[in-house]
């Protein structure tokens, strides 16, 4: 009844928006389905972007032309630069979001492009045709034909949620779930898994006593996501911390006979880097507080989100628990915590492109593929948006390197090594992190994202701007020579030592004891500084002059490593005696033994630095 | 686990909305539960607040104290005063609202009155000891108590979608339904039945011609709805005016085969003055076209919805014929329009403080009691909310003449006639219409407002002044003469005899021939006229002069029902010889055949005009 498409999205979060607008951007004919106009993008979990390793990939995702980053300026009401104090390579840009405007800016956004056609509904069957997709069914009956279909279901498919012995069908608190999909996936060949996430109670703001918290406050000169030209925050709102204590961990204790995941009932795997509150008293008893973020949800509501107190322990006990949080002594809850368990889909069925292996352009994206965050999952919708229209213009696979992007990192990860447990960016996960930072991601992929028709005109020539004000500046610095007489004096102050004859610019900003701002006030005080460079190619240039060196060593240890794929670990390695490998990365190579070092690698949890360690203490 | 409430609204409609803030206004505690805290206050059809009679509730509503007047004003992109071509008892208010800001700002509304808290379930059973009601149990299991409980359940109760042959459970698209209260209500006595509404399909702004239709531009001064001092639109945005044809008629009359209305499977009666698009060319068979508003949903939004096109045929019939309409040749729908059937309450169970007879201090507020409309809704959660906070205080109950106001006579119509189909406002269902104006709300209404602690100190004072200068320029006309030889030019331009000799103006005012913008115009011109009097007072003092003969004639045909009573009607009476009854009027006496004029008076549907139309027949 309908005409068809060149591209069908099933589901409205941040993958399928991204897929959306990707596609239609590059022009493709797009239908968005998604099961309910009024909640498209959806913030399921906390009311944030980025973060460690994820600011990073809302910066990649707004390089390539994505809309994450520019919606996330639109909508944010406080933003910080984490990690300041560490290396620029650990800068994280995070942003506290106002739930609504969010949404609302993404629904604007899409109703913008021209290519993008929406439709309310369900999907429940893919159609398929001598192996390769032709579109889908819904739950009204309709059929739509398309020449690609990303599926972004999100924790939506036999979506079941539990709080304490209660359990109730449903994808997202008062929504339902989605039914029929994961069985005819399962028919066509597909193998589905379970997972399980959860959130936390939203608690009213007017309740809490905020002057026993600390307060956290938004950088004193915000940042943003966008490397285009979007506005920065004039005003902010705070988040507030506090702790759980042992009073806390008691009371939930008295709810862990009723609690799903420890009863078993949830059969699925939470996120190791998420967990409940329930999972962290129970699997580091020792620690006898965690930390609570405070969260508002947005400019002009009282609802807040209290980030690290996700719980599907029964709501009474969610709620005598949080009493005796500092601040919370008369909390009120607007709604408890519920974990949801839902079908994904091991990725290890997919292409690098997140095309399906079995179906020809049929594409997963997100949560779907055993992910968590919604940073992990808008990346894989564009990639998946991206590649959807490229294979419906038979044109070549777009795909990011891991030595590109973080985007490149998460999307090898799930195709060769798949995951057991949602899986989650970190830095750690990256080999050439260093490179991957937040400051170049456009000098990474803009020119990538420019190649395919996404990234626009504007944004392509913003880079090139920036890129060649960087040569022209590193160029400046290679040639210039500084006196003694002109920097001895701040050095001594910086306890560094002084030039005894007029020396090269470019080795003296590699002093670790000299730091950016420093740098930035030598260069603006010689005579070789080129006029009306701007900070960001300041701050860019210097960078890349002081990290020059790591950079190089992790590229080396990048091959090196290639070198040892082969090298055998003994089944009976004492993995305990070696305390500087990570948690997570000693509990799976105890678990799964390895035996080779190559495998080791691929071990999702078993970080570079794992590895590197590894190597260390067999003497290589 | 809670602590306990004076009361608990179940809903967050425009019922449970006015509810939970009128009685949280007059000091009780309130808790709020609703399904979903992000749907609070959602426009399920129309995105529009006002209309004929309707607009009047808004203005009452507003006049005690309630919050819909300011929502509305807060969040309308289009305003109109229906009717301004005739008198003012027929003038009405409507705008056009943006669906996204009526829903936000009824939240944060909400939320900043610290008497109301919030809860996210569903409640399944309304807790009763020795026939007072005490509390809910919720979904989840938890416990509340409460001296007063308001049920606001809208269409959720086992509410039921249809579109053509399929059926979906839930009491909004893409929202789950509430199960089990029905059912104990039942169980404690109460009676219950079915009744079905429905909604058109959503479309793609982007897809319309609007050059084939007719616009339909906001007032040029927009007015408002609130009497405090809420701003008016500064910009508009436009509807359209389209009309169906024979050819979409066609189209639609292919899908009545599966039509869930004439095959019987729903079984609840719908709006009549709402009814489906099918409904319309099937009883209206004669009629060749049908209008069609085209109504944007917000500012900043590409959804349009279809007012006039409500349907639950087969989501193709509803495509290929709205591709029929003219300016829809190229539409694309966003989803189809449903029918959607649900358990309401008769209420005749009901006292005129709508607290239900069988369990004390348990009140029915909305579509539960059989009523459709957002405005009827909104009134009686404000009556049910105010006497809940009433009687939980043990004070007298609050309640409004048929004489004072609609909201008077929606509950009295509601509670002694009940209503066999959703029961809607209409200006003929009053017989002292041209008292309840919508100019006048504040004068008639504030004051009892006030009185009870809902109305502010400021609209009270604001009012008080108003109606002081409307006493002080009413006395100073009545005092005014006004010479030939300064109005007779003006009377014979109009046509209007000249003046003889120096005459009352008070007189002449009442004069047909000389409209109300005469009226000012000449009012500015005397010496008797007070000075700083607002256009406000002026109004309202002329509305009052010009029409006191009609409010009078009109308490004396009230008086004179009264006196009819018992005057009997032979049961082989032959209606159809009576060409002025209204068509519905007709109808009901024609199935239900009152033996007495008392009780034809009191079927729904019969208007006091239909009684008199008897009357006069009878020789009365």
């Amino acid at each position: 009844m309908y005409s068809s498409y060149d591209v069908i999205v099933v589901g409205a979060g941040h993958a399928g928006c991204e897929a959306a607008n990707a596609a239609a951007s590059m022009g493709s004919k797009v239908l968005l389905i998604t099961m309910n106009m009024q909640t498209i993008a959806q913030m399921s979990c906390n009311p944030a972007m980025g973060g460690v390793a994820k600011g990073q990939i809302v910066r990649e995702i707004d390089a390539l032309g994505g809309l994450s980053g520019i919606i996330s300026d639109k909508s944010m009401i406080q933003f910080r630069m984490l990690n300041r104090s560490k290396g620029p390579a650990m800068w994280s840009p995070r942003c506290q979001s106002d739930r609504n405007v969010f949404a609302w800016e993404w629904r604007k956004a899409l109703e913008e492009n021209k290519n993008v056609d929406f439709w309310q509904d369900s999907v429940n069957e893919v159609v398929v045709k001598d192996g390769r997709v032709t579109g889908v069914k819904t739950n009204l009956g309709v059929e739509f034909f398309a020449k690609a279909v990303v599926l972004t279901n999100g924790t939506f498919l036999n979506g079941q949620m539990f709080i304490g012995e209660k359990v109730f069908g449903g994808g997202r608190t008062a929504e339902r779930s989605s039914t029929g999909l994961t069985e005819q996936l399962i028919q066509l060949g597909f193998e589905s898994g379970r997972m399980k996430t959860g959130t936390p109670p939203r608690v009213d703001g007017r309740s809490l006593n905020y002057t026993l918290m600390e307060e956290q406050l938004g950088d004193e000169n915000p940042g943003k996501f966008s490397y285009l030209n979007t506005p920065t925050l004039t005003k902010q709102r705070s988040c507030w911390i506090t702790y759980t204590n042992q009073a806390v961990h008691d009371e939930l204790k008295t709810g862990f006979d009723k609690s799903p995941m420890f009863t078993g009932r949830i059969k699925g795997l939470g996120p190791r880097y998420c967990p409940s509150v329930e999972d962290k008293i129970n699997r580091f008893a020792d620690k006898d507080r965690h930390q609570i973020f405070v969260e508002p949800e947005g400019w002009d509501t009282v609802e807040v989100y209290v980030n690290g107190f996700s719980t599907s322990l029964p709501e009474t006990v969610q709620y005598n628990a949080l009493r005796k949080i500092q601040g919370f002594e008369n909390v009120r809850m607007f709604r408890p915590g519920y974990a949801v368990e839902y079908d994904f889909f091991p990725p290890t069925q997919l292409k690098p492109t997140l095309e399906t292996q079995l179906v020809a352009n049929l594409f997963f994206a997100g949560q779907i593929n055993g992910t968590t965050g919604y940073e992990e999952a808008a990346c894989q919708g564009l990639m998946a948006g991206i590649n959807a229209h490229r294979n419906s213009n038979e044109e070549a696979e777009f795909t990011i390197k891991r030595s590109e992007g973080y985007i490149g990192v998460l999307i090898d990860d799930l195709i060769t090594k798949g995951t057991e447990e949602p899986y989650r960016m970190f830095t750690s996960r990256a080999e050439y992190r260093t490179l991957l930072r937040q400051d170049n991601a456009d000098l990474r992929l803009t020119e990538k994202g420019y190649a395919i028709g996404l990234a626009s005109q504007e944004r392509y020539d913003s880079m090139v701007k920036k890129r060649n004000g960087v040569a022209e500046l590193t160029e400046a610095i290679r040639l210039a020579k500084i006196k003694p007489e002109s920097i001895n004096e701040f050095l001594e102050s910086k306890g560094s030592a002084p030039l005894r004859e007029k020396s090269s610019l470019y080795t003296l900003l590699k002093r670790p004891e000299i730091d950016q701002v420093d740098v930035i006030n030598i260069l603006k005080s010689i005579p070789e500084m080129p006029s009306g460079v701007g900070e960001e190619i300041i701050e860019q240039t210097v960078i890349e002059i002081k990290y020059e060196d790591y950079l190089n060593r992790e590229k080396q240890n990048a091959e090196k490593l290639d070198k040892w794929e082969n090298l055998s670990i003994n089944s009976n390695f004492d993995y305990d005696q070696l305390k500087a490998l990570s948690f997570e990365g000693k509990e799976k190579l105890k678990r799964l033994r390895p035996s080779t070092i190559g495998q080791a690698s691929r071990i999702s949890g078993v970080s570079p630095s794992d590895v590197s360690i590894l190597l260390v203490y067999m003497g290589r």
